[in-house]
This record gives C-alpha cells, sequence and structure tokens, in this order.
C-alpha cells in the first residue's frame, strides 16, 4: 500500500462555502424525524400519493417515450420544449396578459426557479424583500447567494407595499394559500404590491405552487393579470415572475414547472439554466404536455381538491376539539398548511420538539419560516399527506404535549 | 384602463446580477448556429439520436410508472433513490475504494454536479485550479459565483501537480476524452493529481462523461480507484469527487447523472441540492435503475462504440484529406472530440466564425474553452452528431474557408 496514496483526513481539506455552515439544528432534528417509527408526521409537505393517476401516467410516459422519441430522449431545448412553452403562454393569457413562447421558460420544478432568480438577481448579499413567515425552500434556495432578506407583512393593518419593495433585488411572494400560513392575499393587496411593483420596477415574483389547491370560494385575480397593460398586440414586459408546477396538480416525481415573466428576465434565467442542468427532462416535458392537452390535468383538479378538502376538515375539527386553549388558526381556503399561533407570546416552540417527538407526532416550528430564525410562536401544521383519522390523532398527541407542559409549570 | 398598473420601462429594473453581463458574443453567435438552414453542425457537443433505445426504454418507462408508482410519481429523497445509490455504489467499487449508499448523491444530469460542487465549496470570488483547456459547460455552471479561475497544461513538460492544485477550493479535470481537447490522460499524470490531493487535501473532481465512449486501447484507472486507501472495511474517504451520468450510456432526456465522493462531500451538496430542485425525476431514476440492473446500459455500450468510431474514423479522415496544411491534431481514443489546433500561432479562429457561417459550417472557436477567452489557436470538432459524409462535406466547407482567406491575405 502506497502512503502518499492514503487519504489525510477530512479536516485539512478547503473550507466548504460559509452558507453552509448556517444550518439549524431544529431543521436537522425534524428533518430526522421521518425516521421515527410510529410517527405521525404532520410537519411536511407532501402530496398523498393515492391523487396521482398511475395508470393514466403510465400509458403516457410509454406514448412519449415510443411516439416522440427525440423530445423525450435528446437534450431538450434549455428554455423548454416549444409546444409545451406555447401551452403554458396560452393557459395562462387572458384580457389583461398577452404572452407568448418568449415569456416561458420550463424549470426542474417549481424549487429550480427560486434557484435561477436568485442566480439572476443576487449578487453576494442581494437585497430580497419576503412575505413574512417566508416558504423555507425559497430561504433554502437563496442561501449559497448570502442574501439580505428585509420580511414584510402583508396582513399588517399598515402594510406599505412601496416601502416594503423599495430597493429589493426582488419582492417574494407566496399569495395563493402561502406556505407556512396559508394565507389568500385579497384583491386589494395584491393591486398595491402590483401598483409599487410598477412604480418601484422592483420584480414582483408571484410563487404559486398551490393555485390549484383551492377548496371554498372564487380563485383572487394573478398577479401576473393584474400587472398586464393589455395594450395593443404587444407581449407581457411587466414586473410579475410567475412560478407554476405540475408538482400538485400531476405529479411532482416528474420535476416540471414553469416560470412565465418579461422575455428579458426568461432570458436571464435560461442563462442561469443552462449552467444549472441543461434543461428539463424531455420525458418528463413530454407527459406534462400530454397531461394538459387531453384534459386529464384539469379533470383531475376537482379530485384532488375533494380528496384535500376533507383533510382539511378533519384537521380543522381535530384542532377546535383539542387545541383552542393553546392556539389560534384560520381554516385555510386552499393549500396544505394550517398556521397555529400560540395564544400565549412566551411559547417557544422550537423547545416542545421533543417533547413532541416523545409522543408521536410532528409538526413544523415556525422558526424554520423566519430568515433569522426567531419567530418561535406558530406551528405548520400539514393536512395533505395523512388521512383523517391520523390527523385527528396526531392533534391530540399534540394536545397531550401542550396539557403535560401546562401540568409541569403549574 | 389604470395607469399605475402600465409597466414601466425595462431600463428602470434591478440590475441583474454582474456574471450575466459577461457572456460573450462569440458563443452567442456560435449558439444561433444551430438555426441556420443547411449548415452542418460540428460545433455541439450532442449525441446521435439513433443511438437511443427507444422500444426498450418506452416499455421500461410504463414498468417504472405502473411497478413502481411512489418512485416514479413522488418526490424522491434529496440523494436520490436508495436502490439506486446503492447499485452506483457497487458499480464503482473495486478492490481499492470501498463505497456505500452514503457515498453516492444522485443528480439531475452531470452539469448539476458541476453547479452543486460549486455551491457547496465556493464562496463569491474563489479559486478553482481547472486543466486547460476547460469543458465549456463547466465553466458556465460556476460563473454565478464569480470564481477566479488558474489553470493547469497537463500535457506541459514540467506540469507539477502539488503546484497546480495549491490553495484551489478544488481542482478541475476531465481525464477521459477530455471536452475539448479529446485527451486521455495517462496513469502517470492521474497519479500525480491524487498524490497532490492527498498531500494538500484539495477536493479533485473527476469529471467523467465520456469514459464509456472508449473506442480503441484500454481504460485508464479512475483517479476516484487510485485515491482509494483499500484499508479495511471503511467507506471512501478521499479527495476525489468523481462525477458519472446516464447521458452518453443511455440517453441524455433523462437527465439522471451520479457524484461520487467522500460522505462529508455529499451532506454538502445534498444540502445544495435540496436548494436547486429538490431532487431529481423519480420516473428518471426508475428507469435509469431497471436500465442498468437489466443490463441494458452494458449491452448498449459496445453497439455505441462501435456507432462513433466509425464516424471518429471518418473525420479524422476527412481532416488528413483535407486540413493538414493548416491543423495538427491528435486522433481521439474516445468521446466526442477532435481538437484541431493551428499551425499559425496568428491565427485567430474567433475571427474564422462569420466566414464558416457563410459556408455552412460550424465547429466550435478554442476561445469558449478558456476561462478569460484568449485562447484562439483552436478548434474543437464534434464527430458524434453527423453521419460520415456529412462529417466529410463539413471538413471540406472548412477547407475552402481557409483556402480562400490564404489566397485573400496572400
Amino acid at each position: 500500500m502506497d502512503q502518499t496514496a492514503s487519504p489525510r483526513p477530512a479536516a485539512s481539506r478547503p473550507a466548504f462555502a460559509n452558507w453552509l455552515g448556517e444550518t439549524n439544528d431544529i431543521t436537522r432534528m425534524f428533518l430526522a424525524a421521518g425516521r421515527i417509527q410510529g410517527l405521525i408526521n404532520l410537519a411536511g409537505g407532501l402530496p398523498d400519493p393515492a391523487v396521482y393517476p398511475v395508470a393514466e401516467l403510465a400509458a403516457i410516459a410509454e406514448e412519449a417515450v415510443s411516439s416522440h422519441p427525440t423530445d423525450s430522449l435528446n437534450y431538450a431545448p434549455i428554455e423548454g420544449l416549444p409546444e409545451l412553452r406555447d401551452l403554458i403562454a396560452e393557459r395562462f393569457s387572458d384580457e389583461r396578459v398577452r404572452l407568448g413562447r418568449e415569456n416561458v421558460l420550463i424549470v426542474s420544478g417549481g424549487m429550480q426557479g427560486l434557484d435561477l432568480v436568485g442566480k439572476a438577481l443576487l449578487d453576494d448579499g442581494g437585497l430580497i424583500a419576503a412575505q413574512a413567515p417566508t416558504y423555507v425552500g425559497a430561504l433554502d434556495a437563496w442561501r449559497p447567494r448570502n442574501p439580505t432578506f428585509r420580511p414584510f407583512d402583508l396582513e399588517h393593518p399598515e402594510f406599505d407595499a412601496v416601502d416594503a419593495l423599495q430597493d429589493a433585488q426582488f419582492a417574494y411572494t407566496v399569495p395563493n394559500f402561502s406556505n407556512p400560513s396559508g394565507r389568500l392575499v385579497g384583491a386589494r393587496v395584491r393591486q398595491a404590491l402590483v401598483d409599487a411593483a410598477n412604480q418601484s420596477g422592483v420584480w414582483l415574483v408571484e410563487d404559486d405552487p398551490y393555485g390549484a389547491l383551492q377548496y371554498d370560494g372564487a380563485p383572487q385575480p394573478r398577479m401576473l393579470s393584474l400587472s398586464g397593460s393589455a395594450e395593443g398586440d404587444a407581449l407581457y414586459r411587466g414586473p410579475v415572475v410567475y412560478f407554476g408546477s405540475m408538482s400538485k396538480s400531476l405529479a411532482p416525481g416528474l420535476r416540471v414547472g414553469w416560470v412565465i415573466a418579461a422575455p428579458e428576465m426568461i432570458e436571464a434565467m435560461t442563462m442561469a439554466k443552462q449552467g444549472s442542468d441543461i434543461c428539463a427532462s424531455g420525458l418528463s416535458q413530454r407527459m406534462a404536455l400530454n397531461a394538459l392537452e387531453t384534459g386529464l390535468v384539469d379533470r383531475l383538479q376537482p379530485e384532488i381538491a375533494a380528496h384535500y378538502r376533507e383533510r382539511r376538515d378533519a384537521l380543522v375539527a381535530a384542532m377546535e376539539a383539542h387545541l383552542t386553549e393553546w392556539f389560534d388558526w384560520e381554516s385555510p381556503a386552499g393549500g396544505m398548511f394550517v398556521w397555529a399561533v400560540s395564544r400565549d407570546p412566551l411559547l417557544d416552540t422550537n423547545a416542545l420538539l421533543p417533547a413532541m417527538l416523545d409522543a408521536g407526532v410532528c409538526v413544523a416550528p415556525g422558526s424554520v419560516f423566519d430568515p433569522v430564525g426567531k419567530d418561535r410562536r406558530a406551528f405548520r401544521i400539514n393536512f395533505t399527506l395523512n388521512p383523517p383519522e391520523k390527523l385527528t390523532e396526531g392533534i391530540r398527541r399534540l394536545a397531550g404535549v401542550m396539557r403535560r407542559r401546562d401540568e409541569h409549570s403549574a
């Protein structure tokens, strides 16, 4: 054995990039929870695999490869298959927004849109204005660029959209059933954000993974649409950068999403995509195109909504039966989550995690949705993955943890 | 029409990130060439779609969804499907390197490995030691982190691996049939790089997209293998970060690749992958697993090699017939490219591009493979995409351009 070929201890290696030093223990504890036997996991944000149309997708996959082998098996254009870009442009055009292929970039799932907009707009340390609380995945996507976050609260009575956006590289929002808060942003606030974006020029990211998961009431207008000029035949050039995906309306395993934006932003994000993964899977793009063209996605939508509406109702009923003493929440009109805020401002939801895991239940502590990890008054509770009886049992266990805590501190 | 909702001119938007200002015109001209009618494009790096096993992959796609719906359609684990990680670990283990699942990360194609190693190791402006000339896709992947490049020439008689690696965050190499040079790095230089990596601790990236495309002679040992300690049952902890992919051995449209490295590097790159696209397509991973397990990939390998060997021979024969007056080259023992270096040190291959496009042929100018865009003495010529008669005609056109240039300057 040659001595020189023997690996040296890891300590002598170059340091990892700075952002990797910032992992918080809470995130690790909560990711590790997935492995605990018998745990009722209400912490994630996963769909129920029972909603995936398996037989249809098996046939669509076969057909995609055999009828469109080059599209499916070769490198796709960086921007995505032209037919899929055209179809997305058509589906999102309306009386105010005229979209063409140049307005659409196909991405490898919605998360990639977040990575690419960061690469396109952020130099090291750049400023992001972000709706608070903020989707943890967006925080993860931007951490490698060491951004500065300035949160804004859309529900604050004195919310000022112009102040919120000022001097940022972009503003980040999830207006439909926000992750984690579940809130639906109303038309007035949407218009105020769009007006502020028009006034300041600041890019306004409208991240919309949950728009298809609406259980009650009518949809609110997209900010993409509100920002359209409706002037003649010109293609959209407004400030909104809209993200959609097939992950909630068909299946996340395909990793297909899209970005709709002004052509200059699509070009910049295309440059970033070229150096990120060259292109999204051609097979997945062909399958998405088929599922949209044949109406499969539109046929599934009411079934999926009914399935999750029942679960939302079961969760909220269990919370009303067991948690009102400690938490406040609003029943969300869509999405995947209920955001439960402690009535006791001194409660630290991070500190409750070990007792929760001992009791066999896990929910997501609010701190992971705060760029600085300080907001500890809330839990995010997922209702899409588990059936009603498990949701109810999970909430019973959570109530048990709260009761024992009260007894202990009494 | 509300005036405030009207989009303002793009000029008022926040600036794009700095790295986007550095696009060079040559890259744009050469990407645009793809659209010229009748052009013989020898500039790209694309496989011939005729080698994709369409019928087999159509059946495999159907089977993946119907027999493994959750793996195929749900989010996969960030690190990849455990069975695929295990299979890659097994295929790359040998008497010197013992690999386990912890040593393997499944990525969305080889390009993503480059993005992730950059995110894991580079703070803004970090130093990369890179084999010159350098794969343009790697340069693209790292540009958003504004790295400093220090090139090294493995063929220089006084090449010193310790000097080459010193103080870098990582060293980047393509030892098998390098893109663009087509060169196969010999065992002695591989060992020197591994020894230098062991001595300095610097991570040594072994990018190996072309290993399966060998047309003559025996494979050289992987640096991954040379860096193994072969000590007992311990998993690999050495300095090599190895990238492989299914893009050349099965089909690039699946976007499946893998990284093999020390567990600490796999963990860091997994953190980066989580914020990049969450996971690679589950369907593609299931298909790759099937194609590897059933032996399809291994059965295809000699057929693909024979197909491309014939094309390489046709290209080199045409070059010998028409280009010896102006260029020197080595016939590559594998890969996709011949690197033709001008005999006249004053030739500027960038300057020849317009005349080439007029003559109906395109090859890649050497400048795009130089981090600073200065090396203009070479062309990269692809032989995988076009059939022998087109390769020959393309080289005839290129010779015509050179002849007219000589006449013009005479």
